[in-house]
């Protein structure tokens, strides 16, 4: 029997990254990584290889690192795991015997249970090459294409399908707006212009109620009544994590229906970390459970479980999720970060919120400036900010990534509102209306 | 006589935004803003009205911002303080009583003691349109010009008046490198390459000893030996703050020159506020005073100064400069937070220190992906952030945000290698190798 000290079962970044960091802590440590797949995709350009790559070999995941770093790698799949002698079992009957055993074994796509859902032409997405391959050929046979879910994954396919000439896109959403998990309406509403301004149709506050057709689905039926004709459907209304083996194993199941894990990304068992999709997320406000599922979150964990695999570093620990994240629809880059206003009442923050509007250049009057809007929410009480969301150029992208450290620092509106920032005319708004700074102080204003 | 409960002297970012959050913060109080000039300019936007802006019109400064609250404007000179009766006195004879005084009135270029500085042609960077009317006449009248001194501003110039058909431009610099006060070295030469690369001759290590000429410059002498044949020369040295009117006044002047200030911008009179250009900056790690002179640093103590005019807010303090900066050149954007490596080894610090190189999107194959360099400088002992540096695309203007913020809440190493970031393949480097994570990350390695 093969015998590692450190196995990582996964290849996704959760998987590459822990296993790259453990060897960095412990690097007289030998650690091999298992992935199920021959050659893994990187999860966020998948749906982008679908125009703005030429191919979809242009999204492979590279196991440089993996080399570079003395990591094995090994094709297989996990089939249980013994935790009292401490073995894996693999569905080519290869057993590996750990001393620490990391969970990357990410989430699998949730299928509705909407009728004729089994037919064929009805996709969810799946992070695997070949997969996508035939994906990419079945697009370019089409001519109508429904995507079901409006949230990051649905609105980045339709931005993306929309570069292809002669589609014909619908998003169906149940709820009232686009991404309405990460975006208060008055956000989520100049996206939603900008995916109509861009050809594709919305169906907003209406549910997919029956897939209609042969073996080849050829309509969807909508709870309006309304019927569309359809060539492929991609199922995007989100992922659940993958458990079963670690249930299996005995390992706790946490209430979000993610494995259960402690601030040090730990199982129940302590020789065992889950981390990434499949590794419960709490609430960095709440500690409740929070379905974020995101690379960035899973290399955070990774980076975590990674150092803290044989002894425990007391401040590198895990003080809870704030989904930050970003995403582009056409020339639009948009980000939030913590909570939304909505959700943040819905727990029962008292909160304030502040509005800035600007342009990313300044003056103005230089070219390719873009409209620019942040909205920032704190307590009321405490003036700690909860949350940000963010619309504007390309530079959103970091933008918001301001906010969330300054959430993760606890940063209050008033350290926001005298805060030294750089600004240049070719690369951000004018000190004067930097909109993160203008937005706490009219947030503040609201309490004077 | 004039009576104002509030009177701002300068109109430019400091001024404009102190009166505006004094009427914010006191909308009781009258407000009244005097400055010099007919119409203000934009200063970060000054080294661009010769090319990017079709004209120097463009880049007027707004006096919006005054009428929409309710803050009268005078434009006038003020020529002595009588602290005693609390009246300003003007060039015009005109005299106005206040209860808060708030000097935002700026610096003004050094001219440096070179023989000839004196002749026609040569230029300081007036913030004035007229002056800069006349500035972009000449500069196109132009076909060899001399920037003296290779910081910002000489860069910023050199960089837009490349953009110009036909002209030679010459970069004179007496310290080896670009930019050395908020880059190390091996920054520097990436941006210099650029430079380069854009036609632009660089002189390093090498003085101006003497302009040549009839009344008017012909050529500039270096201390190598070298004579360049020039029609014009703009110095770019530095500027130093104006105080001649505060000293006057019996207010006390700081050992860097500035008017000295306490932490709430309230000078040795407790009714009398200095802000921006003409107050003294103090470090963020030493207390020792730096010569920073940046609008963005001059906002935020405007807001520090308008918001405590009457009372203290406690929290609403300075602790500090940092010193957080961005420009471009070329295509190549850059920033600068905190004390570079070489500054911080000066001041004392035992650093460590984490590159990390990368791309501006993922996967890299994605049009229009830009190389991307952090650089982030840490206390060994603390693991405490001091500053950081960055190369790249335009994100990179606010990248430098994130880590500017990271210094002013002391943001350790550790937790910047397991920061919650947003990714995504449009907007930002990958979660795998998100630089600012990396070269933490790389940094601790160090003291492991």
């Amino acid at each position: 029997m093969k015998k590692y000290d450190i196995v990582v079962i996964g290849g996704g970044p959760a998987g590459v990254i822990s296993a790259v960091t453990a060897k960095k802590y412990y690097p007289d440590k030998n650690v091999i990584l298992v992935r199920k797949v021959e050659k893994g995709v990187i999860p966020c350009g998948i749906p982008y290889v679908f125009s703005s790559l030429d191919s979809v070999d242009k999204n492979i995941m590279p196991d440089k690192p993996l080399e570079t770093n003395n990591i094995d790698l090994m094709i297989d799949e996990l089939v249980s795991i013994d935790r009292k002698n401490k073995i894996v079992k693999f569905a080519s009957a290869e057993e590996i015997q750990y001393e620490k055993l990391v969970l990357a074994i990410g989430s699998e796509p949730i299928v509705p249970p909407i009728p004729g859902v089994d037919k064929k032409g009805i996709y969810t997405i799946q992070k695997d090459l070949e997969f996508l391959r035939e994906l990419r050929r079945k697009i370019y046979e089409s001519k109508n294409i429904v995507i079901i879910g409006g949230g990051f994954i649905g609105v980045e396919f339709a931005d993306e399908l929309s570069k292809i000439e002669g589609l014909n896109i619908h998003i169906v959403e149940m709820l009232p707006h686009c991404l309405s998990g990460a975006f208060d309406e008055e956000l989520s509403i100049p996206v939603e212009e900008k995916l109509r301004d861009m050809g594709i149709k919305l169906h907003l506050g209406v549910k997919a109620e029956e897939f209609i057709g042969g073996e080849k689905v050829e309509q969807v039926k909508l709870s309006n009544g309304e019927v569309l004709p359809v060539d492929l459907v991609i199922l995007a209304i989100g992922a659940k994590p993958k458990t079963k083996i670690a249930e299996e194993a005995g390992l706790y199941i946490g209430r979000g229906g993610g494995i259960w894990v402690d601030e040090y990304m730990r199982t129940s068992d302590p020789d065992i970390f889950a981390i990434g999709d499949c590794a419960e997320k709490r609430c960095f406000f709440t500690r409740k459970h929070i379905p974020v599922m995101l690379a960035s979150i899973a290399t955070s964990e990774a980076r975590i479980a990674g150092s803290n695999l044989y002894e425990l570093k007391v401040v590198r620990e895990n003080r809870g999720t704030i989904a930050v994240f970003s995403t582009k629809v056409g020339d639009l880059a948009l980000g939030s970060a913590g909570l939304i206003e909505k959700r943040a009442k819905e727990e029962g923050f008292e909160v304030i919120t502040g509005v800035a509007r600007g342009v990313d250049k300044h003056p103005g009057a230089l070219p390719g400036a873009n409209q620019v809007m942040v909205k920032l929410i704190f307590s009321k009480c405490s003036g700690t900010i909860l949350g940000g969301q963010v619309l504007g150029g390309p530079s959103a992208g970091e933008v918001i990534n301001i906010i969330g450290l300054a959430i993760q620092k606890r940063v209050q509106a008033v350290e926001l509102e005298t805060l030294q920032m750089a600004t240049h005319p070719w690369l951000t708004p004018a000190p004067t209306v930097y909109p993160v700074v203008v937005a706490a102080m009219n947030a503040l204003s609201k309490i004077k």
